[in-house]
């Protein structure tokens, strides 16, 4: 056991438990929760506008007590910001969630609300769970090894303290940035062995800029991406029931030519594929991510899912729910 | 103005804010605030102890009437450990903060007490404040652009919302990852010119495993961490009082053969220089740095500070003040 966390006795490896959940749900998707608090889906922030009331009075009743507080009118504004955010992720849960096997919500999106966002993640994860779905928080973490304990703690395991362990938010698998070198990952890699989590390292991303660097020749020969993809390929352990490893990848769909190659270098590697639909990836291209099993390409989608009515019109949660199921049918069918 | 936050009209260059405060204070020390929940500070925990109580009742009565919330008991011990962790890290400000010119909390050591820490994290930096210490949180933030603007938003500017801005930390600085790219820097950099805030990006850092990709030969010459100095030095724009630029970089002092390397690639960037102290650099070592300037070079130290007394013995306090002091003095000396 570390000071990461209470070790399960017998943790399922992440590949085999994923593999489990894509076969029951018959879904490959996993629903990205970016909540934009420009976007927010009216009806949903209306319905809350109860409760958001009675939560920002009840706060700043306890706040005054405290000194653990952060006072001023922004605390209501934020407040009432969080409560509409997570009024708009669990109405997108409801509708989307069935068709997917796993959501991943990415943190900036909460983490910008303060203390507030963490709150509505927090109850948003625990929605997700009410339906089945596995957690990847989309974090894309990366320090010396010293903090990568402290976030492994946050996002994966517990926090030893004073008054006892406390629980981080145990997410099935979080997502990494692996440029501080191996021992930054190591870390990350026992708590992910102990709670049976997965870790989608970045291999190659799927935004312009993912040129800069990742695509840079080295001297001894090949892209940097293809130095991660070994790095990937050589920290896994494939799971016992499925072949699949509890560290996966993070391999951009913008660049279909090169999954052949990364699945090459990585045989027994989740690949988790953003850049579907707002990104300007599409389905089809991604058959090779599949090689070894369903669940060994998740097709990430969080825009074209949550802003689907944009195109389509009538209500948010209708066209979530179509675009969803449009997208699990169409990635099953591979 | 961008959706970043409020355009301060005359916001002053980050690089000649610190030279100001470098000046004014006669200290190029940071301090690194990284908790460690299983070694703070006795006579700090143990003076808030009634406060704490007060705490975590006063927010389980506002629990009870709210959604926004995460209950069982795992909720009073983070409540108390963040209330603990408050505790520890204002009590080592009043004692190193004097001699230090910043402060850099490691975000994963608040983020993994989830809400609770989060307010401690403002409380902390609100103390910060009003010792007139610049705040650089350490956030190794980084990613596709949509999630860029929001870390930016978190820790530098506003968010936008239904309900008015939501002001974010504000921090004067924050750490940043280049992984993916150019454009994923571009939101933060939008965000620092118009708050007058710096970004320290990473271009070497000073664990072992940095060697693994930082130090990667690439094909047209020179290592991938030369590639990021040329990126960071290109991206910044000297402020016109000290010839110092916004876009700063984070490069690891146990490498000190590179320094002079970096200084002839980066004329105008400020070099963060952590590994003094616990990760094994010394002061001497970092004359180069200082070539642009006495705020040119900025000394980080974590450990080195909060656990001082472990080595001199005494109160931890006293150790603190004794160590920053210390460091300070020698800095300035070269």
């Amino acid at each position: 056991m570390s000071d990461t966390g209470e070790a399960s006795p017998a943790a399922i490896p992440f590949g085999d438990r994923l593999a489990a959940a894509v076969a029951a749900r018959e879904s490959q998707i996993v629903l990205g929760i970016d909540p934009d608090t420009t976007k927010l889906w009216p009806d949903a922030v209306e319905a809350m506008a109860e409760s958001r009331e009675r939560l920002v009075h009840a706060l700043a009743d306890a706040e005054r007590s405290t000194g653990l507080a952060h006072g001023g009118a922004n605390r209501d504004i934020r407040l009432q910001a969080a409560a509409a955010v997570l009024a708009h992720c669990l109405a997108l849960l409801d509708a989307a969630g069935p068709a997917c096997v796993a959501v991943k919500p990415q943190l900036a999106h909460f983490e910008r609300l303060g203390f507030a966002g963490l709150l509505a993640l927090e109850a948003t994860v625990a929605h997700a769970r009410a339906q089945d779905l596995l957690v990847i928080a989309d974090a894309k973490r990366g320090d010396i090894a010293s903090t990568a304990t402290a976030y492994a703690q946050a996002w994966l395991g517990d926090v030893p303290t004073p008054f006892g362990r406390s629980a981080g938010l145990h997410a099935d698998a979080m997502t990494l940035n692996p440029l501080l070198g191996a021992d930054a990952l190591e870390p990350f890699a026992e708590a992910a062995r102990e709670q049976g989590a997965g870790l989608f390292v970045l291999v190659r991303t799927s935004n312009p800029g993912a040129a800069d660097f990742f695509d840079l020749e080295l001297a001894d020969g090949g892209p940097l991406w293809e130095r991660l993809a070994r790095l990937v390929a050589g920290a896994g352990t494939p799971g016992p029931e499925s072949g699949l490893a509890e560290i996966c990848a993070v391999t951009g769909a913008t660049r279909p030519e090169h999954l052949a190659r990364m699945r090459e270098l990585m045989p027994h590697t989740v690949f988790l594929l953003p850049g579907i639909g707002a990104q300007g990836g599409s389905v089809e291209a991604l058959a090779p991510a599949f090689a070894p099993g369903r669940a060994g390409g998740l097709v990430s989608a969080s825009r074209s899912i949550a802003d689907a009515h944009a195109a389509s019109g009538g209500p948010p949660g209708e066209a979530a729910r179509a675009e969803a199921e449009r997208l699990r049918a169409q990635a099953w069918a591979l």
